[in-house]
């Protein structure tokens, strides 16, 4: 895919980000503190636009279909530090502070299972809450 | 969608992994000593099997239609220290030393572009070679 072209431009991201055929845009979510990888989710057009404004976290479900607040129910919300975007488009990163459970397992990350050479899967971070 | 439930058996990755109607699962590439998100790309049953065997991160390029050893032209190969699992399975984390450039673009992440308020987006991160 060719890479987007910046211009610096009020609006611009939602033209410049790369939709899949659902419309949806890869989301990963990084801890500024630790540089932990929280998490990865989609959002569409309205929760970036959302996220942007409120500074909170927000995503599109797949499963249940609506915008997700991060945090909503759980109440660990994301604070928004930055928004970043990569080369081709498809992927955005959203820098947060986020204490607590980032993981709906009551876990820091969602990435809590070590894979081993062998192809074995070993969940080594524990239950924090 | 329901949790992946690990056992620690041999060669479970790949009937753990919950791939997409392509046949890929996301991937996101982590540098260990500076926390950076370096990449976001895609991986097939084929590239997951040989990232494992032969710690060298490895993909499957979608415009090109075929796996992609990071690096295999550029010389900037991903040296797999770590390769982690989310919770629901639809994503990989290779965590990588990885001196140089990630991104195509010469610059050391892929995510170079920060997204402002107003939904501006600047380059923000230099060439590095």
């Amino acid at each position: 895919m060719p890479d987007i072209a910046p211009t610096g431009t009020p609006a611009e991201l939602l033209k410049l980000i790369r939709w899949n055929d659902q419309g949806l845009v890869a989301v990963i979510a990084q801890d500024r503190g630790t540089g932990d990888v929280l998490m990865f989710a989609w959002a569409n057009a309205e929760a970036v636009t959302s996220t942007l404004a409120t500074r909170k976290a927000t995503y599109f479900s797949r499963s249940r279909g609506r915008l997700w607040v991060k945090g909503e129910t759980s109440g660990f919300i994301q604070q928004i530090l930055e928004v970043r975007i990569d080369c081709d488009g498809d992927c955005l990163l959203y820098v947060v502070e986020a204490p607590g459970a980032a993981c709906h397992q009551l876990r820091r990350s969602c990435f809590s299972h070590r894979v081993e050479a062998d192809g074995s899967v070993h969940t080594d971070k524990p239950v924090i809450t």
